[in-house]
């Protein structure tokens, strides 16, 4: 039987995470931007990185491998380049303090990019593209990690999960809103299966020897492999050039773990905004009624549950196991 | 028993293929854009979109579905945006036309991008990042085309092949370069093998009713479906947004036949540039680097076998059967 959950509206949410951020060790910046972007997954039912990932982040400002109090350094090596060195800090405080810079060059050339290097983790990617998309702009973002996949018959892991996200704003609702990893699946889900003594579906990971292995325990000492064979392997490295290299930042295979250890993971993004408006006028609500017809259609429209699930919970709350409070409250040391 | 081949240079094989275009009714400016990226694609070994697409072209030129004659209108909606309507002509003399300012503001701003609509067919979608990366430029490239492909319980295609491709130098030989359609097969493959009466693997293709099938007949019927599942098809959703919603053109559920009919198919790309120096100097070398490192560990690296295969044919020419010449000669009705 599962722990009854509790009710909370999300300022009361927003209270538990931004005392919990403050005592672990984090400037108010840095409580602020992670924050938003905890509420935003959190609220959007994307637990995996909302307050399930929240002690992650705590227990790494503990330990010195997330700098709460880093000062991101924001430069502009081309009018349309955004470069930022998280310097140990959280991608999101990088993004924050480039917003702005970052919507008014994409609206004056029509597109932008921001590199992001140093950070401790990008955290929910799509985050980043559905703020732009919110703001009028269309959205790709690609972001690196430690290594946990391989591919081909590589052995060790050389990508991390190596997620894209896109988001395009409609002429109504929440925008259209892709997020996805290049793994087939999460570190979490095959150590879960191995604690349940479960066998993985052949295709998702590697024994420690790079061979195919449905065994999860084995699995745990390999490396999972990318969705959708060689093609999916192939965006999993797109990825890693655009995160790790014009992003300036480590490759996956030398990245610091972010759950172990005392060095920094310095893991990198990029984020793309255009302006749609500027090559067609009508772009959001042609969209729209694009997208419509291909739902009525049959077709599923990525974005719209996490819309409509974080418009229920800014009205209505959100429901929180008492476990992942407990969790939370532990990992802040507080 | 297979034809023998026919070993031709590559400037026998330009005035081959130069001539054919002339003589089906295309401009000296349409034949010199379109000759280049064959050769480029038959050269590299790509020969789906290399000497065996030609007659498509071909055929299309005479019976008026390509417009031979097009100018291609280029206009600047911001200063690192590129708009191109290709007026019913070839993909690539838009790009020819574009190339210049395409690499000046992309070197100036840091980013640029081309959107063009109203072509005839993107060809091969890895030609146009590749000879950005040649330039050193990293590029991605989104392409729609005549549905052929659905998703979900959706009935009907909704989508084109919507390839993506990607290309960045490197610090010594061939660019990096990713060009993969978004769906599990080609059209070309399922009836090959309905014509040989095999069965598809599962997860290839649905029927006319949107039933998953492994008859190749019934699928001819039907639709394709996309590599990887959900997240493959979340890609040919993303690439459907790019090519024909930012590059303004018909959204593949609406796009005409290339192969039959006289309307013509008005497909869009967009193609993105980036300087990767001004974010890192050391970009090309430090990637050329990583991906040797890569390779020794044994992961495939595309672009390299292409590359090489480029630089032999242009070295000693290609093999080429008689019936493919026959094929074009026929097509270009000379």
């Amino acid at each position: 039987m599962s722990d009854p959950t509790v009710r909370m509206e999300m300022d009361e949410v927003e209270k538990l995470v931004f005392d919990a951020c403050f005592s672990a060790g984090a400037s108010l910046d840095t409580c602020h931007s992670l924050v938003r972007a905890i509420l935003s997954a959190e609220g959007s039912g994307n637990k995996a990185v909302g307050l399930d990932h929240l002690p992650d982040y705590l227990m790494a400002l503990r330990e010195g491998r997330l700098n709460g109090y880093a000062q991101p350094e924001l430069s502009f090596p081309a009018p349309a380049l955004l470069q930022v060195d998280a310097r140990g800090g959280i991608a999101q405080l990088g993004f924050d303090r480039a917003f702005d810079e970052l919507t008014t060059r994409a609206a004056t050339f029509g597109i932008a990019l921001l590199s992001l290097h140093g950070a401790f983790s990008a955290g929910e990617l799509g985050y980043y593209p559905l703020r732009l998309a919110k703001a009028g702009f269309a959205a790709f973002a690609a972001a690196n990690g430690a290594g946990l996949m391989t591919a081909g018959s590589a052995r060790g892991p050389v990508f991390g999960a190596n997620p894209i996200a896109f988001a395009a704003p409609r002429g109504s609702g929440p925008p259209l809103l892709i997020d996805q990893a290049s793994s087939r699946t999460s570190p979490v889900s095959v150590r879960r299966a191995a604690e349940r003594g479960e066998a993985l579906p052949p295709g998702w990971a590697v024994d420690a020897d790079g061979k195919p292995t449905t065994d999860a325990a084995k699995a745990l000492k390999g490396a999972l492999l990318a969705f959708g064979g060689n093609r999916g392997a192939n965006i999993a490295l797109m990825v890693e050039v655009m995160a790790a290299g014009l992003g300036k930042a480590n490759w996956s295979a030398d990245v610091e773990s972010q759950v172990q250890g005392s060095a920094r993971p310095a893991v990198g993004m990029i984020v793309i905004a255009i302006t749609p408006a500027l090559l067609d006028q009508d772009f959001a609500p042609r969209l729209d009624r694009h997208l419509r017809r291909l739902a009525s259609n049959g077709l599923h429209i990525p974005g719209e549950a996490k819309g409509n699930a974080a418009r229920a919970a800014s009205r209505s709350g959100i429901n929180i196991a008492p476990e992942t409070i407990a969790r939370i409250v532990a990992a802040a040391g507080s």
